[in-house]
């Protein structure tokens, strides 16, 4: 892992002093790759630069976007950040753990995202994610705020060491994973799997969370997509 | 350790915002001590309270202190937070480092104080801790928020296990440090011992730093009182 490579992920900010207190904390710790999806009170924002201090220049080359699958389509690897522990079948590691679990080198871009202000990530947020990571907080004041959240991710990953990069076997990117999805989903509506269809959102959940917790190289996604056309294509090899 | 034995302590603080977010902060973390010196904008301050959000009773309960000698007397070790490494003479540890520092059952209360949002803790204020820990920040962005800094710290203390406290052998508080410098300086004085009045700042500064890395017990205090007496009761024993 590099600082270039670790992306910060602001999923719709509230306040602007919130998110110059992140650029400013995470460049305390060497890193400056900052993403918003959707920030409340639009962009560029004042407050933002004014609370950046000299943290202002990750600020100034913050990245905008307007939803979190573009946002996160060139990453490798998602790591989510929980104050609750949500039964979400996803691998949760606790905050000092984090540094064990970026130093797979086949990891080459990774991102870490925030959760608004007032109610973090959404259920379908964390979905996409590949981790959950949990900062343990007190029952006497749990809610931590969130340049709090961001300085200590900055902080534990920075204590990790740079590793060489393994091109080979790495890691498929979201865009690549998201894509195969697409291809599974369209082929079992056309195969009426998703027969009732209230039940279709959690058929497609159980679906996104097995391939995720897979961690398919982009080679293995290539693979699916070909046993995908096989399966579909000649139907009668399955009878 | 526990949490009933932790102090935090602010120097001189100007923001109140700064105030509350370090009260918030701490209390994230199960800490909820909070000693003031002097704060700026004094006492009580309303723009602590409202950036302490749920960690109010934080402020609410704070002491404030007139100076550091009396904020910090009741201690038995105390430890500085710098982010550049001064050459002090005195036992540097970094962040991480901290858990292991003050797992030493024998420290039954510990400060770990806190600079001036401008300007830090000066050379009077660091001779007087026993440790300087070092945040090592990034040279893009070095200077790391006040409650950043406090954030930090609860957050590597707060894993550490509480540990059975040994009465016997306790640390010295720094009241009973401080009586004992005093009654060595006071015979030096009457030995004449700093003649050169420029320079008795510095040998001062020197006899402190010996007594303050030395760990005494309360015990060894009264026998270095003991040993002061004797020998300025009778000269004639050095002769």
């Amino acid at each position: 892992m590099s600082t270039d490579n670790l992306y910060f992920i602001l999923v719709e900010p509230q306040m602007g002093e919130n998110i110059g207190a992140v650029a400013r904390a995470i460049s305390n710790f060497g890193f400056y790759n900052l993403r918003i999806v959707k920030p409340r009170d639009g962009w560029p924002n004042l407050k933002a630069n004014s609370t950046a201090a000299h943290g202002k220049f990750v600020i100034e080359k913050a990245q905008i976007f307007e939803d979190l699958k573009s946002a996160i389509s060139d990453l490798n690897l998602v790591i989510a950040t929980t104050a609750a522990n949500r039964d979400m079948n996803k691998r949760v590691i606790n905050l000092p753990e984090i540094k064990e679990a970026v130093t797979r080198a086949r990891y080459t871009k990774i991102g870490v995202l925030f959760g608004r202000e007032s109610t973090g990530l959404n259920n379908q947020e964390l979905i996409i994610a590949d981790w959950v990571v949990n900062i343990h907080t007190s029952i006497i004041n749990p809610s931590l705020n969130i340049a709090q959240a961001a300085c200590l991710i900055a902080y534990e990953l920075s204590q990790v060491k740079p590793t060489q990069v393994l091109t080979i076997n790495q890691s498929a990117s979201k865009q690549e994973l998201q894509l195969m999805l697409d291809h599974i989903t369209n082929k079992l509506e056309e195969a009426d799997y998703f027969k009732v269809s209230e039940k279709k959102a959690g058929m497609l959940q159980n679906i996104y969370n097995i391939f995720t917790r897979a961690d398919l190289t982009s080679s293995e996604v290539r693979t699916l997509h070909g046993i995908i056309k096989a399966l579909t294509g000649s139907k009668k090899w399955l009878l």
